[in-house]
């Protein structure tokens, strides 16, 4: 026979016999209830099936012990790689996690945050859609809650911690990697969909000048619509490989999924990067995107270090919510890049 | 100046002088409510900033406008395909979608079922994390809400509406085209995480059977760990290339993910797969994974429809949701696959 089932801490007094401030103080801390009440609380327990109502438990709390997590796209392994680092980091730290995802869509990324500041959440850690965000749902956030920025950052926007790679490190070390064992490399753009494409850029141009090199930046322009970067590599390199243009370059591409498409384009033309006996043709990427290892050939890219970045966004949100004024008034931590030297340059 | 900031409704009726049920018909239905009160209301919505709690006005409600949602992993883009098609045919529908990932962890799904039940969503839609579930999750579930479980199903679980792909369609589609255009497939499996994997290997079997050929499995042993699936195919075949096994085969994988994996041990190995003129071997994969038309070579394979399980998933929950006994006591529906012939095969 199936159990009564209960939900509210007043039918569960009635059930069990205990009183409601007893039941309460049982549930916040069991030491400070007599040690019969006690037994007799968990043998009721045993009888019932007791729900509690989330709402109900959380509604009159200070704290909710739930943290807001937006992200821009799904359909992207270095984000649900960010997602999961960050869900277990919050979740060894006891906090429930509420995720959504933006769908490259500011009105959701913006309904995202409303949503969360109707629930109460005690803080948000939001990796932003880009270029088309509304940088005031960020202000917004950040005046009303302990809030993250991470992955990448406007520009305009100041007074807000972040936590992120180091792009002119990271960009700077494959761009001098590459230029060390070969030709020095053209960039790659990915389209100017975040911030993060715009510092790749800025950081190869500088990267290159300081070794004394001409920067030559191609495929800027989007060819297929925001998200689908392999789409754009594979059209782009296809169109230049097709005339000719870059067949023996060394070619740093702003993110691994660009990369992945170049290396498609590569395959097209039956050009095989990183093989030295035929033509100089090199192939390199960003991220350390979980399939690169696993690509023809393996590809040399340069690695985000998304634990330690999911980690440290939790850490700093952790640190807001237990001081009132946390000690410096901004934080941005930036992470290095790993070179992970593969087969493709 | 910043507007005051309100969170119930007692402090809104205050602060605009209107009476609470006024407001309360106002928010529910304006055309309940006098021409003049309208416009009090709308003016004085204008000067607060009012920020309903998410909680309180879902507590008392009969429907929460709440669908739970759990998937299994977060890094493979088969799940999280499923899951931007089903939270964009929630949100068509007016609900806002509560996402739980298990983390290849029974005791965080189990978790996570919990926390729908405490938050009374009006409904739950789940993945399941597979063999290694508890199946008393799903029941306990499926008695409780209007529920439906998607992708893959437990043979021993009964009364439960499912929507997924019909593996028996779409691995015999597949089994009968590589036999029909060179040497019968053998099957690469993948580690029997979910139940698709045993129902996929049935389906070769029994495809392999009618045709009157010797089905072969190789693979079954996870080498691996859980999840990674493409190091599953590479560790697999680069053992069996090594010692001049299937150089020339027809190898049909369990899913892409072991494909890819598959068509980096046959570059280690220099085998072509595809390239009829360097010998037989042929690499096929199941799923349309998004990054299977990217790879060296492109990847044969058959797709799953992965926008119609989601909509019919949420559609079926929608159906439940709006009658008490839905026609049909149990609602089967299986998704036809659909054969993409690429390069490798």
């Amino acid at each position: 026979m199936a159990k009564p089932e209960i939900h509210t801490m007043e039918e569960l007094s009635a059930a069990i016999g205990v009183s409601r401030p007893t039941l309460s103080r049982y549930f916040q801390d069991p030491s400070k209830v007599s040690k019969s009440s006690v037994e007799r609380i968990r043998r009721g327990l045993e009888q019932v099936e007791y729900i509690p109502n989330f709402f109900a438990t959380r509604m009159n709390r200070k704290k909710t012990g739930m943290i807001g997590v937006i992200i821009p796209y799904l359909n992207d392994l270095f984000f649900t790689r960010l997602l999961e680092s960050i869900e277990r980091a919050a979740m060894r730290a006891g906090y429930t996690v509420i995720t959504q995802c933006s769908h490259s869509d500011p009105e959701i990324e913006a309904r995202a945050a409303e949503t969360f500041l109707s629930m109460n959440v005690d803080g948000a850690v939001v990796a932003p859609l880009g270029n088309r965000s509304d940088l005031k749902v960020y202000e917004r956030l950040n005046a009303r809650l302990p809030f993250v920025l991470m992955d990448s950052r406007p520009a305009r926007l100041s007074g807000v911690d972040f936590v992120g790679t180091d792009h002119v490190q990271s960009t700077g070390l494959i761009t001098e990697y590459l230029s060390r064992v070969g030709a020095p490399p053209v960039f790659l753009a990915m389209p100017r969909v975040n911030f993060n494409a715009l510092e790749r850029e800025m950081a190869y141009i500088s990267k290159m000048e300081e070794l004394g090199f001409e920067p030559t930046i191609i495929g800027i322009e989007s060819l297929n619509g925001e998200g689908y970067f392999e789409a754009h590599g594979l059209a782009v390199l296809d169109d230049h490989f097709s005339k000719g243009n870059f067949i023996d370059a060394s070619i740093l591409c702003a993110n691994d999924r660009v990369a992945i498409g170049a290396l498609r384009a590569a395959a097209r033309h039956r050009l095989e990067p990183g093989a030295l006996h035929r033509g100089g043709l090199r192939i390199a990427g960003h991220d350390d995107y979980p399939l690169s290892e696993f690509m023809i050939p393996t590809l040399t890219t340069v690695a985000q270090n998304v634990q330690a970045i999911g980690q440290a966004a939790v850490d700093r949100l952790i640190e807001k919510l237990r001081v009132e004024k946390p000690h410096d008034n901004q934080a941005v931590q930036l992470m290095d890049g790993v070179l992970k030297v593969r087969d493709s340059a």
